[in-house]
C-alpha cells in the first residue's frame, strides 16, 4: 500500500522545486515519504520525482520496518553487532546504489524543530556529517535545502495521515479518562502524569493495530496551573489540595501520528469561579470551531475565541495562541491561529484550538481539542468531555 | 556554584583550538556550559573563553533556570505569548549584545547524534538556520564546527557531573526494583515498561532534590527477548508465560544526566540453562569491571568479559559490543568497548559494562550497570541484585 495521493502532491513540488530526490533521516519525513515510523532513528528515506523510492535502514529494524507499515523498496545495512561497520561506511555505498543521474538532491538543511522516533532518548539529527555523507553519495553542489518544501507539505493531510492523527486523538482520550479517574485531592502533578503517560502506552499499544505508541504528559497541578500556559511548565510533586485544578498538557504519538490535547480537572467540587471560567473557555472553544472552513483566515478563527473571552471580561488571562497545525510533529508550523496570523484554513489541514484563561484565584482551566478542516467546516478528532468534575 | 573543572578544562581546549567562543544549543552542551538543563530547548549558552558565559533563555523557562541549576548570566527572551515576537528576532539583538571582538565562534555543525531536553516530545536542533542567525549576530566567516571539541570534552567527566550520573543510577535503581516487583505469568511488555518509566518519574522527581526526572523503558518478553540486543526492539503488548524472561533496557535522566542499564528476570521459577547462562554473564561483567582501570586498553576490557563467554561456549550468543561511554547522553562516542577498539580508559570516564547472550531455548540474558573509572579501578554506580527470580 501507498499513498498515492502524498507521493503525487511530492512530485508535483519536487517538479516546481527542480528537484530530483529527496533524502530524510528525521522520522516525520522518514515516515512522509515511506510510510514507515522509524523506531531508533537509523534510518534514511529517499524518494525521487521518478520511480520507486527506497527505504535505507539497519537490520535490526527490518522486522519493524516490514510489518505493514512500508510502501516503498527497503534495503538493510549490518547493525548492532560488535562486527558491524561504522554506520556512514555502511551506508555509502547503499546511497550510491539508489542515485540516478540526478542533478538536484534535498535534504533537511533548515529543520530547527523535529519530532523523536518511538525511541525518544536520544535522536540522530541531519547535521553537517550527514550533508558530507550525502554529497559523497550524490556528488558535491547538487544539494539543496528541502526544508520549505518539506514543512509546506506537511501542512494539508491526506486521507491516511488523517487517520493516522484521528487515531492518536482516539488513543489520546483513553489517558484523558485515567486522568479524568485519578484527579484527586492528595494526588500529585507526576502521579498524574505518569497514570497517563501509563495508560496510554499500555491500552494504546495495540489499539486499532496501532504498534509504537508514546505519551508526554504535563501536569500543573493549583498554583502551577496558572502558569499552565506556559510551555516550560514542569511536572512537579507537589499534591492537589481539594477544590485546585489540575492540568494536563497531553502530547501522543502512534505510529508517527501526533496529536495535542488538553484538559482541567478540578480536584473535588469546583468553585463558581472556575465553573464560570471554564463555560467562558467551552464557549470560546465552540465560537473558534464554528468559525473554521476552507477559506477562513486562521486569525478570524483566533479572534471568534478571544471575543467571547472579551466578552467574559478575561482576555488578559487568555495571553496565547488559538491554536497551531500538527499531526506529523506536536506542534507544526502553519496554520497559526493568532491575531495577526496571515494563514488561510484549507481543507485537510489539523489544527489544535486550545483558549485558555489563567489567574492566582481559581487556577488555569484550557481545553485544547484537535480539527480537522472539511469542505463543510470542521470535525473535532476524538471529542471527550471537558468538564472540570465528574457531574 | 559553577564547575570550575569543567570551565578550566573547556577554556583549555578552546586556546588549544583557536576558538573565542562556543554557542550551543542542543540541551546536553547548555547542560555541560552553563550548568542548566532546558525544559524545552529554546535555549542558547554562549560560552567565551574569557569572561563569564551567558545563558538566553525563554521568560517562560527562568523560574527554572533559576531553581539551584544555575551557574552564569542569564538574559531572558518574551516567548509563549499571541504577542511575542519571531525567537530569531527576540535573539538576535541579545546574541550581538554579548558578542565580544570574536575571531572564531564554535557551534554544533557536526553533532549527529543528541540527547532530547525534559520534554521529549519535540526537539530543537541547530540547522542552516540556527546557522544563519549565528551569522548575523557574530558576523560571516567566523563559524568554525566545535563538535570534534564537544563530544572529546564529555568523555571525561568532573566531580558534579560524575554526582548527576551516579544519581541517575540510584534513580533507575527505584525503576529496577518496580521491575522486579512486577515481573509475574500474564503482566505484559507494555505494563511493565509502563511501571518501570511511572515509579520513576514519580519516585524519581524530588529524589536528591532532583527536578525533572524521565526514564524511556523498552521490555522484550519471552522469544522478544531473545531478539533483545537489538536497539529497535520494540515493547509490545505480549504476555509473560510462566518461565519466560523479561528483558529490561532502561534510559533514565535526572536533570540532564543519563544512565544506561539493563535487567533479565523470569517469570516464575527459571530453567538451568537460564542460570547457568545468567552466571556466565554476571561473571563476564564482573571479569570486565575487575579489568577496568585507567590506562587499560577498552578493547582488553571487552576481551575479558568476551573470554568468560567463549569459555561458557556461548560466544556466538554474544554479539554485540561490552560497553559504551554515557552521561551526557544515553550513549556517548567513546569509550567503546569492543574488540578492535583503540580507545584507552581514564580516569572519570563513565561507561556501561553490558554482556549478554540471547538463545531461542532460554531467551535473552543481559545485565547492564553504569561504571565510573576510577584512580584505582572502577566504582560501579549504585549497584542491585541481578538475579533472575526473587530468590
Amino acid at each position: 500500500m501507498a499513498d498515492e495521493a502524498r507521493f503525487a502532491r511530492l512530485r508535483q513540488a519536487m517538479e516546481r522545486e527542480r528537484l530530483d530526490a529527496l533524502v530524510c533521516r528525521l522520522p516525520e519525513h522518514v515516515l512522509m515519504l515511506s510510510g514507515y515510523w522509524p523506531v531508533c532513528a537509523w534510518v534514511y528515506a529517499v524518494f525521487p520525482r521518478e520511480g520507486r523510492g527506497t527505504c535505507l535502514l539497519p537490520d535490526t529494524e527490518e522486522q519493524e520496518a516490514r510489518a505493514g507499515l512500508f510502501r516503498t523498496e527497503c534495503l538493510t545495512y549490518p547493525f548492532g553487532t560488535k562486527d558491524s561497520p561504522q554506520q556512514a561506511d555502511s551506508l555509502l555505498p547503499l546511497l550510491k546504489s539508489v542515485a540516478r543521474r540526478w542533478k538536484t538532491v534535498g535534504w533537511e538543511a533548515g529543520c530547527d524543530t523535529c519530532a523523536p522516533a518511538w525511541n525518544t532518548a536520544e535522536m540522530q539529527i541531519p547535521s553537517a556529517r550527514t550533508r558530507a555523507l550525502l554529497e559523497r553519495a550524490f556528488g558535491e553542489r547538487k544539494l539543496v535545502d528541502a526544508s520549505g518544501l518539506l514543512r509546506a507539505e506537511q501542512v494539508v493531510k491526506t486521507a491516511p495521515e488523517i487517520e493516522g492523527v484521528r487515531r492518536a486523538n482516539r488513543i489520546a482520550n483513553l489517558g484523558i479518562e485515567e486522568f479524568f479517574r485519578r484527579v484527586a485531592p492528595g494526588t500529585s502533578g507526576v502521579e498524574l502524569a505518569a497514570a497517563v503517560e501509563g495508560a496510554i502506552m499500555v491500552q494504546g499499544t495495540g489499539f486499532e493495530s496501532a504498534r509504537c505508541v508514546r505519551a508526554f504528559a504535563q501536569v500543573a497541578v493549583g498554583p502551577e496551573s496558572a502558569r499552565g500556559w506556559r510551555p516550560a511548565e514542569v511536572t512537579t510533586a507537589r499534591r492537589l489540595e481539594a477544590g485546585e485544578v489540575a492540568l494536563l498538557e497531553l502530547a501522543v504519538v502512534a505510529d508517527g501520528f501526533w496529536c495535542d490535547r488538553t484538559r482541567a480537572r478540578v480536584a473535588g467540587e469546583p468553585t463558581s469561579e472556575q465553573c464560570q471560567a471554564r463555560d467562558l473557555v467551552a464557549q470560546a472553544q465552540a465560537a473558534a470551531i464554528a468559525a473554521v472552513r476552507p477559506g477562513a483566515g486562521a486569525a478570524s478563527v483566533d479572534e471568534a475565541a478571544r471575543s467571547v473571552i472579551r466578552g467574559g471580561g478575561r482576555d488578559r488571562q487568555f495571553m496565547h495562541i488559538t491554536g497551531h497545525g500538527l499531526g506529523y510533529r506536536y506542534h507544526e508550523y502553519a496554520p497559526l491561529l493568532a491575531p495577526r496570523s496571515a494563514d488561510e484554513l484549507r481543507t485537510g489541514m489539523i489544527h489544535s484550538v486550545e483558549p485558555g484563561v489563567y489567574g492566582a484565584s481559581f487556577g488555569g482551566i484550557r481545553i485544547e481539542d484537535d480539527v480537522l478542516v472539511t469542505e463543510s467546516g470542521a470535525e473535532v478528532l476524538a471529542p471527550i468531555s471537558a468538564h472540570l468534575g465528574a457531574s
